[in-house]
């Protein structure tokens, strides 16, 4: 698309709805990456084996395994930020379905004001000031649930986005010393015009490094700071489930166990929806956040 | 570019080439990620701001930090994979100056079949003969250069690559880590209509962690099993410097302690010149690769 004109985002939503839009920038740059790094180790695999020397080769190969994997990782990266991205939407389509609320308010108390200095005895000024009480009350039942969504999804978001960085710096680690270790089975040590170089004597230990390397990937467990949520009490409606419990934090349990990006700690909005609450929460005159279209 | 063939490389570097300019795929795939991470942090920033909520804007200000650095870390990275990409174009470099001669050769013993063919009886197969040799002596030497070039180069690229994917990995994870304690400083209890939240009472943590995250960044340093190489008593002609030391290992000393990426336990191939050695090493036929100019 050539100009944001035609696609105007509510007031609310927009700084959120460019960060989105970053992030799949963000995302396509490490899928590129991501390629690339594939592609480039199996040229180098290629390469290797062009040079004529068992060595070199041997080496090349292994190193492009290796490579490639690492390459991978960038992908796996890249499909979490997916994911991350994915959670800044929920902000962002509450932010959108709550900017009504406010210009709805805004457009009656502009109307009253209009009406009180043109016409100050008209009986629609009564009628207008009970439709602004109705229209504060829904927006304060909207904030409420932006506000509530906001952080509980801003939390969940990073929590993802870090847990992501982690995995995908921990196992490239993993790769990167494993090469260092084929690299050190290459012996450079020059020879004269007219030498032959003796033939590769490691292809037991580069084999080996490969099968390091795997095992290192498939033993890999997440080992994270749990992110503590008290968000969990939160029911369908975006409000706190019970006046008594919604302070009781979910990661009580939790404080001692660590815990994987899969499973955040963060609580999931579709809990089992309350029977009762205090507020007008289940009122229908709650701004439910619309699942819009994804970008 | 829109085509290869006006540049026709040599056979013989046609492969590292193609995979230099993958490498710069690559490298740029992470400037753009760096630059659009780095973005979106300020991005997220102002949108913390725009919230209105204390502890949102102050938690999103100092994501935006952690994050910006983040983004940092990617670009960092992008250069040392451009010094990486460096080294493997003094193999490929090496690899051009080569052809030639291998060509020189084979054109020789061609016409020299050719000759023997059609006239078996020429004066000029004696004197294509001694060109022959020649010829043959010229290539021995490139060969030998090219296969000492090769192997340390190929060892000093990887042992960058891997340090550089070592450094980002930790660094990141450092940075990571200080930002999930961030994220638990922001409580997401939900509230009901009406209710204010209370002001945020973690900035002075909030900003505590960011200073650890600095001290963390200052005082890291790289921690990596060295890449050894007995590389280092390479002569300026890109041969042994002296029969009885070749086999010397340069990490002798090094083998306990642990070098930085740029303190590289690779030999530098700009040694003193030997003044003698054994072989033709020092003859004038010797193809000294070139320094072409960078892809």
């Amino acid at each position: 698309m050539a100009s944001l004109r035609g696609i105007q985002q509510p007031e609310l939503s927009k700084k959120l709805f460019k960060i989105i839009k970053s992030e799949n920038h963000a995302i396509g740059a490490y899928e590129s990456a991501s390629r690339e790094r594939i592609s480039i180790a199996s040229q180098l695999s290629d390469w290797g084996e062009s040079t004529g020397d068992d060595s070199v080769s041997d080496v090349s190969d292994k190193l492009g395994v290796l490579l490639s994997e690492l390459g991978e990782q960038e992908d796996v990266f890249a499909q979490n930020l997916e994911d991350y991205r994915g959670i800044l939407k929920q902000i962002r389509n509450t932010e959108s379905s709550v900017q009504p609320s406010r210009s709805h308010k805004a457009k009656i108390s502009d109307e009253i004001a209009k009406l009180k200095y043109k016409e100050p005895e008209s009986t629609k000024i009564v009628q207008l000031e009970q439709e602004l009480v109705r229209a504060e009350a829904q927006n304060l039942v909207a904030e409420a649930q932006l506000t509530n969504i906001t952080r509980q999804k801003l939390k969940e978001a990073y929590d993802l986005h870090f847990a992501a960085t982690i995995e995908r710096a921990e196992k490239q680690i993993m790769l990167a010393r494993h090469g260092r270790r084929l690299l050190n089975l290459l012996d450079d040590t020059p020879v004269v015009p007219g030498d032959t170089r003796p033939a590769f004597e490691h292809a037991h230990q580069a084999r080996q490094v490969l099968n390091d390397a795997e095992e290192d990937l498939r033993d890999w467990a997440p080992n994270l700071e749990p992110i503590h949520s008290t968000a969990t009490e939160m029911g369908s409606n975006l409000m706190p489930a019970q006046a008594g419990t919604a302070a009781t934090s979910v990661s009580g349990q939790e404080e001692e166990s660590m815990v994987g990006p899969g499973e955040s700690t963060q609580a999931q909005l579709e809990g089992p929806a309350p029977p009762e609450h205090r507020g007008f929460g289940s009122s229908s005159i709650v701004a439910q956040p619309e699942t819009t279209p994804s970008y």
